[in-house]
């Protein structure tokens, strides 16, 4: 696992190529991304006045996200890690795998692609106001920061497991898959809930563009404590002490 | 394959870091597959008050099932082999692939998970009570049996075949596909007859927190049932007896 | 692709464990995918009494088949080469991939595993009547033909050019995935024209079990037709003549 | 990345057999892809005597093209690059990846495959008219236009950085199924809007042989524009400077 350098801040990280690439990598993906799943919703209530919620709309909106994702981790995995999500980044900075300033790159890249997404989206559909997430009827807003730590526990610790885990490649279609396709069953669940969103930048670009706020904090504050004790848990308890012997190069017969 | 090694037991086992880290792995993917597979289940019950079954309604829980399943595998499969379902473990304890001392630890962790999950579900849909499984109407339990039989034969064949077999690598996306998209496969077709469980935890979970014991023990005897008669049959009949020169290492032509 | 082995006869090639356990792998993998894929379509008669199409019902019957095809063909592919299909097995003897002995033990073992197949879901069903395939109202035989070779001329030239090409591996996700997918994609096409079967066997054991025999000709005659084919210009035209330098082993970059 | 390798003309390329087999490689498998894609909606046309829309057939015909497409790209992929989209083809030619002549050879053979596909549509399907792309109501022709050059420099994004981009390597799942997926979810937000295309001979095709003209330059300008701007930019700015050290052949480690 390649991020392992970034452990260490460089001090010419801030103008190193590296970084803009990876930094320009997450800003594209996250585009990608946000594009396709707030996209679908607005699909959907192009194609339905009344946007009541069905099985057949869960299953389009949770594809949507899915796929989407699984091809915006594959194009950026081996330029930036594929986070895609400030709060995969957030739990990457908490297990010591990317620097505080590579960290805060990476968000600001997040945010911005996530906006320009949701503004692609404004423009396109010639002016349909963003949906954003926020807790549906009967749900409080404790239910959906519970909803959202618990799921994105989930989503982190599938990161870490198959992403970032040093005995891991990066270089296959296991990590973006498991990464796009737990995001997709997690939306099937929450998605009649709290809507499923497990990303602070996707809720924030269309958030901002549609201007909508309500219950906004809980995509915030959830993420972030879902990943951070994700990345925690693996990092210290779950990821093995190398025994001695392990220094050698893997044998062939491991892959 | 490196759970060969699992196959004697070691006197250090019961305390030995390898066997918590995996105990832990199955504690969190038990976790997380049953929390979007049991919860797909509470959102359109959330949709739909009146529980009627359709075609969107099948394929959604089949999705969640097998992109958490996918996801869930994928996270453990390097740390503890990717079980994440007692009738997996016990085949593999009956093909010698596994320690009795390691089979009980993971089916502790996994019925904790799973009850973890079901809890979980409870809270963050402020009190709704778990489905669980039972024979629709129309079908005994004596047809249900059969079905879960059945069908945890194909996926323990597909788990022997894809993870345990030693001439298959266990780092690619190849296991974890498989098994996850014959459940989601099963679940289409015995969704209207018995539900499609294939996993003790999976039923036991959101069968003790919400309380239903209906039909409740087809769902251990028939998967265990079925799952023990794959790893027989693919452990003592299928997987090929090494000829002499296959000591080799494989050449990378075979990747 | 180590089938190339198979394209002369070995003299104990009919008694070689090699070959019945080829053989077993076949009638096991042919049986999951039949039991699933046949098995959607009675769960919709369950669900649905009255036996319309929706855009609903196609997707669960085209996701059954992918995902159950995927999961057997990637359980079988290193021990048969995963045909799971008479139209496959036919093309790869036509190409000079499979000897005639193996061919006819694949044949028996893939038609067994499908009446087996029926077999079990009329008994767990409690006896319903399996519904074969058909070609649809206003669909002529003649055009149910041509439908079946075209979409088998598809399928097995992705078999072909992701399984039996002898530049590509074996090993990874990436046949069974496009096996299942486009078996998956055509019968988002075909299912309310003539079904979309493109397998032989996958015909011949439902049929038999629910004794339905209209149209039946046309999904052996199609598939035999268009997979031959496809074996004929893959083979001959798009396989590359090896010039004398390939013989070395593949360097690590080509993975 | 072998394609590298075509950025210089070689003298004999027009007859070499290499271009001839991925000439024809391109043509198969476009066929593949439209005749799945097109023939979905047709599938719905048949079972929907009127065309509207619903979350279900966003569903269907999202998943014929992604599906499809992954079997497409599977199967030409180490052939001919698995473009299988002339905008694919026009954004490998702006980056240097592919020399003038086999992009015009690609355009034939992609163009050719759409064709045929359209007509074997509408033989198989008795006389069906395929639909082709146009904006739907309310869409006008410029917001059509933006919608096809966002998604597609989505699409050429994720080819240059899976399938193109030279540190990847091309045999695995990861860059068919991001380039299938991809489609898929696009699909899944422009449905409603102006059909989601980003391929000028998916949209030719039927177009030509279900004689359906409207708007249907935005489905070459758009993809071209789009496709275009993700190689420049990925070509020019995210693929890094080989340092020196990096001659050096790739660890087995890398992988």
């Amino acid at each position: 696992m390649s991020t392992r350098r970034y452990a260490f801040g460089r001090v010419d990280e801030a103008t190193h190529p590296d970084s803009m690439r990876a930094t320009l990598a997450e800003f594209v993906s996250t585009l990608i991304f946000v594009f396709a799943g707030e996209g679908s919703i607005l699909a959907l209530d192009n194609i339905y006045r009344d946007s009541g919620s069905s099985a057949g709309e869960l299953v389009t909106i949770a594809l949507a996200h899915a796929f989407a994702l699984f091809a915006a981790v594959a194009a950026s995995m081996h330029v930036s890690g594929g986070h895609v999500n400030p709060a995969v980044t957030f739990g990457a900075l908490l297990g010591g795998r990317i620097s505080v300033l590579r960290a805060v790159y990476y968000w600001i890249a997040q945010i911005l692609g996530a906006i320009v997404a949701a503004l692609l989206l404004r423009l396109v559909t010639a002016g349909m106001r963003p949906a954003a997430f926020h807790a549906g009827p009967g749900v409080t807003a404790i239910h959906g920061l519970i909803f959202e730590i618990v799921m994105t526990f989930g989503l982190m610790y599938t990161v870490y497991a198959t992403a970032i885990d040093p005995k891991r490649g990066t270089n296959g279609a296991l990590a973006p898959l498991a990464i796009g396709l737990i995001v997709g069953a997690n939306i099937l669940v929450a998605g009649p809930f709290d809507g499923g969103c497990m990303n602070p930048a996707r809720a924030f670009g269309p958030a901002l563009v549609g201007w909508r706020w309500r219950n906004h904090w809980i995509y915030w504050v959830g993420p972030l404590i879902g990943s951070g004790l994700a990345a925690l848990i693996y990092e210290y308890i779950v990821i093995p002490i190398e025994p001695p012997h392990a220094h050698q190069p893997l044998a062939p017969e491991d892959y």
